[in-house]
């Protein structure tokens, strides 16, 4: 069983249940309205040691921020602010204390820099490997929660920065090059939170997810969620090295991709650029269709590239 | 490092950072208030194979219900209805599909019976054994939270149910006899919704937790957090067979541990008898003490018997 069909199994299985004012599965997070016009947002990872994670390849301190970032990232996704977690640890028995707390110090760095809760949590041992999973809970108005199912046509669309920057970091830690400088941000993913929660507050900013996946396979969540189609300038990808692949199919970036309103959007390409000090790469348009597929453009003309997304599972 | 003392690391290192509205670590769930005189509570557990069940001694459906069942135990000790939940599962690639739907099946059935949606989650392969974390969340008014540190001298101390049957259970299975009802009610533990949901509404009750590590190490938290301590008569403890051991130092049980206004007493137990139609359990009472220590009373002497907690960990 795949993850996804194990992933659409729950959801049929699940629909004799009333959910009440949780919205359903399928964005970032799941959003709770809470009164007072604001909601929570909700989303949880599991990292599994040999699956995500190599104990010889990376530090326990990165280990540590890393589970908490790609959490963090969520939340920024959906425009809101995080605010709390919920950390559960299984751990080997020969597992030296020392581990154990870098693991802490790393998770509790990254909390620090954003203020967010240690609120609650688990710890175990494991007969096996290490085990880890986090919960991240984001606290905002209603009205800035940015859904996948957002986007119009006539968007425009934009990634918060270069991609591809993890896939190569991969690339050199298998080829056995750990100290590079791709594996140590492959290691450190940054959650673009102050971005996330800037964007929140844009009315002209419909959809937005974090890019875990890679644009080819992360896009068509947004397009299936929003019944469009989106056409791609693939020289407007902003490809570290210049290698589109690794910036399309490549998994765990963690860049902030969202739509745009067109007739908003110099001025808003403007005001990212004045408030970050880095620009967004505008990289194509979402447009009708009837399949939420993305259509390749390259010199303008319509390429038909293999290009699949990173698979965790 | 024991599972207390990474608790407590993590404490210490988490004190620089703003809590805002969350309650502090220490009870069955964390409390956020959301406004409207309403609350959230939230709870997570961790399952690893091989430390909290073993494959071949438990049927897939039934860890998916206990799975579930130990985190509504926990929302309902607070006196607050579960309403929804979060799953995530690591499954190693040998395991057949089967098992993953019947470990989801079971799940969903005790999520059915309780109104409780499944909001979120996160599924992966795993390396080792099965990996489980769940997370349950309750909503209601701020008012009935019942706390474990809100226990006052004079208190009665109830349980809601008899003890230890987990612990014969285990070593039934422990010795081969997996087939018997101990063994199957280990399995399947009912958390006490109902109960937990009933007892949040009566002003009576003043603190309340689940016993899932046995009456002698869990009876120690309530009293630590109220400043007080207990005097417990054993005969009056319900311990299935007689085997007081069992029921006080067994896990796994839980059922509802709670302290009652004694002015309230005789009236709360004929309410409870009523609406259930099985009885509570008097089992002692809160006492004025500098240690939050229990005195334990047989045939009217103080006895001082060696009996410690049950450890996951």
């Amino acid at each position: 069983m795949t993850e996804f069909g194990l992933i659409e199994y729950v959801a049929k299985l699940f629909g004799d249940v009333e959910r009440q004012e949780w919205e359903a599965i399928g964005d970032d997070c799941t959003v709770l309205p809470i009164g007072g016009g604001e909601v929570l947002v909700m989303t949880t990872d599991m990292l599994q040691e040999d699956v995500h994670f190599l104990r010889s390849a990376t530090s326990a301190r990165e280990l540590g921020r890393k589970s908490l970032a790609v959490n963090l990232s969520d939340v920024a996704a959906m425009g809101v602010k995080p605010v709390a977690t919920l950390l559960s640890i299984a751990l080997p028995q020969d597992l030296t204390d020392e581990w154990a707390k870098e693991f802490l110090e790393g998770f509790h760095s990254l909390a620090k820099e954003h203020s967010v809760a240690l609120v609650g949590g688990d710890t175990t041992s494991s007969r096996a490997g290490v085990s880890i999973n986090v919960v991240a809970i984001g606290r905002g108005e209603a009205q800035r929660v940015k859904r996948r199912s957002a986007a119009q046509v006539g968007d425009v669309i934009y990634v918060a920065g270069e991609l591809g920057v993890s896939a190569l970091g991969l690339r050199d830690i298998f080829s056995g090059d750990v100290e590079s400088d791709f594996a140590a941000q492959h290691r450190n993913p940054r959650p673009q939170v102050e971005e996330g929660v800037w964007l929140g507050a844009r009315q002209e900013v419909h959809a937005m997810m974090d890019l875990s996946d890679g644009l080819a396979s992360d896009l068509c969540h947004i397009l299936k969620l929003s019944n469009c189609g989106a056409e791609i300038d693939v020289d407007a990808i902003p490809a570290v090295q210049g290698d589109v692949e690794a910036a399309v199919c490549g998994g765990e970036d963690y860049k902030l991709l969202f739509t745009v309103e067109e007739s908003s959007a110099e001025a808003f390409e403007r005001d990212f650029q004045l408030k970050f000090q880095y620009p967004v790469y505008r990289i194509g348009r979402v447009v009708a269709s009837a399949e939420p597929t993305i259509q390749w453009f390259k010199d303008g003309d319509n390429i038909t590239p293999s290009w699949r997304g990173f698979s965790h599972f």
